[in-house]
């Protein structure tokens, strides 16, 4: 039942021309626990250090998220600090400190390997690999990365790849990976390497979806207000994965359906700091945004 | 009936990082000329020089455009020089020679007068103006123009959208236009300057429609195979106006129909160098086309 998440729990300090704010919740599996926990059970794995403020713990328990995977060590917990321009579309690295999470080593509890849908978030893939093994029996598998990753541990990553159903990645990491600079040719290449679905995001400009038969193009939802893109992506895979773990169809339909709910919670996500928008959203709203975009796309036949 | 565009009609030497052409032909309006032919009927106002090749000319007009305002000027024919690198995202101008171009005063023929559509193409916006005093009758005037124009004649350029209905740009020059780094916030203000449509043009990432009630969201289309970027825009905007001014209706469905138009010959046109693609189109695969876009963007409601 639900998916299981292995990746980053932190703390941000991110700069944009809106204001900024200082240590705030957040992590690739942070992000990606509380957008997909409007569609699934979620289990984290992560790790967290002595420094960790319980009131975060509170949040992510009040938003449903089994955190029996979450570590607790003694040690600093990891933290990013990060800046974005006018146009908002790339952060700036001004200093990762990995503290704990240097030492991570994902230990997946008893409780959590009934999991049907497992999503690596972005992590060395060594220890992505390493997760794999101890649950051999998850139905699908699905994995983000990074360049840092696609330049430095290429071998882990591509056998990573060979036992990944849905890769969620974006359009540079695409490029780079595929070593091929159009999109529609890279994602042939990717699929080669072992993924059924390639999902390649796109920031403000939305999402591509490839399978072996066709290709799917989800916009981005656009708002007047956005404030800060951090997590987006990770927003992006909780609402896309989150919704498959679902309902556990790879169908053609149902994948499009994701995709268009990744986006929907990408779009919430950014609206505010932090997980801001998301501790007051409802699923009421998703659903209205969904239909939003569903106008925003439409056209008739000619 | 019919459409009147005014713009250049020049000779582009481009190179991308798959092949190279020299002197071929090219400028907006033959652009959206040989595209809008697809859908009405389009009359032509521009200049060339005595060195212009005859071939050229048979050929617009085997595409069946109205070159009664096709001036043949003493001097030289307009040039352009530009290359693009291996994303084909954005040209580099290496050289532009404006030869007869830099006189080009447009005179707008009799036989033009009762023409329902202008689109004035890229050029100073004191000429589009002056074209505007000679088409009184026009239903709908549309019209681009470029960063250039806008920090150069933005006073102009203010007087012309006052006249506008239509203003198709890309994502940078609506940026530049209303000061804005927000693309929904610079469109409304762009529509406060007088324009009831906005069409921004976002390359790779497709096109945006505003007006004042809606937006629609639509894609590029994905290609495997893309050389040549050159004209795409000025396609993009022959398909969309043509197409508007075969039904001179401006409803919310006409027009999101006529984008997808303007993104289908869009894409047929950067899959080969100059106009070749569009010398062997036909009607038949532009409705395929759009049925693959349809595909492309279609999901079901949750």
């Amino acid at each position: 039942m639900g998916v299981l998440v292995v990746g980053s729990v932190g703390l941000d300090s991110v700069r944009t021309p809106f204001g900024e704010v200082e240590e705030v919740l957040g992590g690739s599996a942070t992000y990606f626990a509380v957008s997909a926990g409007y569609f699934t059970d979620v289990n984290m794995v992560a790790v967290v250090g002595e420094d960790f403020p319980s009131g975060h713990i509170s949040f992510l328990k009040e938003k449903g998220i089994n955190l029996d995977g979450l570590e607790r060590s003694g040690g600093k917990t990891f933290r990013w600090r990060g800046e974005y321009g006018y146009q908002l579309n790339e952060a700036r690295t001004i200093e990762t400190r990995l503290n704990v999470f240097e030492q991570f080593r994902p230990k997946i509890p008893e409780s959590y390997k009934n999991a049907d849908l497992v999503f690596l978030a972005n992590i060395d893939p060594e220890l992505q690999l390493d997760v794999l093994h101890q649950v051999k029996g998850a139905k699908i598998i699905a994995a983000d990365t990074m360049n840092f990753w696609i330049e430095g541990k290429r071998e882990a990553l591509m056998r990573t790849l060979k036992e990944v159903d849905i890769l969620i990645i974006n359009d540079g990491e695409a490029r780079e990976l595929a070593g091929e600079a159009n999109l529609v040719k890279a994602a042939k290449t990717i699929l080669s390497f072992g993924p059924d679905i390639l999902i390649i995001k796109r920031g403000e400009y939305g999402a591509l979806m490839f399978n072996e038969k066709a290709i799917f193009s989800a916009p981005a939802y656009p708002l007047e207000n956005l404030f800060d893109p951090t997590g987006a992506g990770d927003c992006f895979a909780g609402g896309f994965i989150g919704y498959l773990a679902s309902n556990m169809n790879l169908g053609e339909q149902s994948i499009r359906q994701g995709v268009i709910l990744g986006s929907v919670m990408a779009s919430f996500n950014v609206e505010s700091f932090s997980l801001e928008r998301l501790k007051s959203l409802d699923y009421k709203e998703i659903e209205q945004r969904y239909r939003e975009i569903k106008r925003l796309t439409f056209f008739e036949d000619i």
